[in-house]
């Protein structure tokens, strides 16, 4: 195994929360008494779906370009992402006078090919069966002097994240046990930075769906396991593997990885309409779905929840609000 | 007529205030690009319907029970409501150590009245067609020694609706024109208070249903007109009348009332969900909705939207974010 270079630490992810300031929206943490008689703990909800894009991936690729050099800046930034990635980075691009080109599949929804038009990006569209998005966005990046801005594993993207938390611990100080959505481990691993130097006995936990425990899996063999793209309604937590930066923050600070499944998530976006009066995405009600399983054993302790982003498609959403309860 | 007792003023709207810190949330003020890039005003999004029970009635209900005499809140309140009011007293009630009756329909939704017994009031049932709800309530004041709280009509009440105002504008400063919900009167001519007040030259609009226009036919008159009940799906703008405490308010500082049909409320709640990912239930949406449609007279300037509330059945909320666009 090669020498791994130094990790982020905190100190990158407040210098990314600087960076942040005036550009991404301090979100508000939200309480709910129903959610805290339900679990006898004290909840925290730190509401990225109320971030700009609608999620905290906006935070991590602001972060990652702004620290660009101009010149790279001017010369623009290449991201394949069909999700909240995708929109991220072409808002941060816009906003910082860049540039975004982004490799979308041919046949990702219309609404979501328009939305990232809208932030302003080029949309390159591939073929899923015949060709590897990878290989097309490093194509672009080296023909046309584009900057590779990856969805996680990458250091300025972990900072850009952990600000999240970073806000959550300055509002409400030291918490019990914080939850986080985990795919590919870039919120999870920058929250772990924040906790440790705002909150050192916080026990943080990742959660993802029960059809794609790689997380799970991964802290326990010691090493990052591959799977299967899962089946989950949890379409931004659809990754296969932890990445090489944020695996061993993981592996260093997380307290264990939880797993739900994806009833538990729709029982949780219903929740989150009908009482806290907020959209959240399958992906970002995760952390939340893990805290109400979990509660049990926090009881009057105070535990904070990262709701990660509210994306949906509408007739979706509404299709899951409707089904019974 | 008779001489009018002196209304509230800006000194009731403060004194509210300080009541209602620590038990009331103070609720955020959200924005949003595309509502900014849409309508060419810069838009401040007042949430109430994240406020506790989900709407700014909570405000209102507060500051009456709190004001009453120690052994009049021991002996209870009573109002009658199928809406947020019902709850919003039931819920002030338990806080202040009082105790609530709730006049409800007996054919009110059975969620509705699991609500409301949720927060831990009695509820009275009655026959809509052939009781009155407000000599019901009456008798049981009587018999009881119960204060009755009404919904809109009331000093105490509307002091506490303009907390909300309040709080905008000490957050955001002075504003071109501000929009809000008009049903019986109460949180206009609360927020009318607070912005005379915080930001004189703020033009202020109440907004109510075009099937229910009684308060734009009653500043026209001069006079309070009453109509008979509309049929929106704005149903806490379904008052048939403004109130005799409110409409001299409204009379004297508005500067008009403007009207939206249903559709327009739909749109808005589309648009809440999809793009600030919030839910905003019809009546909530009456201030966007004009503020939309009269945006077009405020290019470039800061206009105030008060989001009233975010109580929906989720069933009927589920069909109208899926119905066509």
């Amino acid at each position: 195994m090669s020498p791994v270079p130094p990790l982020p630490t905190i100190d990158e992810v407040r210098a990314a929360a600087a960076r942040l300031r005036g550009h991404a929206h301090r979100t508000p943490v939200l309480r709910s008494a129903t959610a805290d008689a339900r679990t006898g703990a004290s909840l925290f909800f730190k509401c990225e779906n109320l971030q700009r894009m609608g999620a905290f991936k906006f935070r991590g690729a602001f972060n990652a370009i702004a620290k660009l050099a101009p010149a790279q800046r001017r010369a623009g930034v290449v991201a394949f992402s069909s999700g909240n990635h995708a929109q991220a980075v072409a808002l941060a691009a816009r906003q910082l006078d860049s540039h975004a080109v982004i490799v979308m599949p041919a046949d990702a929804p219309a609404a979501k090919l328009a939305a990232t038009r809208d932030y302003g990006a080029d949309v390159v569209t591939y073929e899923r069966r015949r060709e590897s998005r990878e290989a097309i966005a490093q194509r672009l990046a080296d023909e046309r002097g584009l900057a590779l801005i990856p969805p996680f594993d990458h250091d300025d993207v972990i900072a850009g994240q952990g600000t999240a938390a970073l806000e959550l611990f300055d509002e409400i100080g030291q918490l019990d046990a914080l939850f986080v959505p985990l795919g590919g481990g870039g919120l999870l691993s920058g929250s772990l930075l924040a906790a440790e130097a705002m909150s050192p006995r916080c026990a943080v936990f990742g959660v993802e769906p029960a059809a794609g425990d790689d997380g799970r899996q991964s802290l326990q063999r010691g090493e990052i396991v591959t799977i299967d793209i899962p089946d989950t309604i949890a379409d931004g937590a659809m990754t296969t593997h932890l990445g090489e930066r944020t695996f061993p923050i993981v592996r260093r600070l997380a307290r264990g990885v939880a797993t739900v499944h994806d009833d538990a998530l729709v029982d949780a976006m219903r929740f989150f309409a009908e009482r806290m009066k907020i959209v959240v995405e399958p992906t970002g009600c995760l952390g939340a779905a893990g805290a109400f399983a979990e509660a049990g054993r926090w009881q009057g302790r105070k535990i904070g929840v990262i709701l990660s982003g509210g994306n949906v498609d509408l007739a979706r959403y509404a299709s899951w609000l409707s089904a019974a309860a």
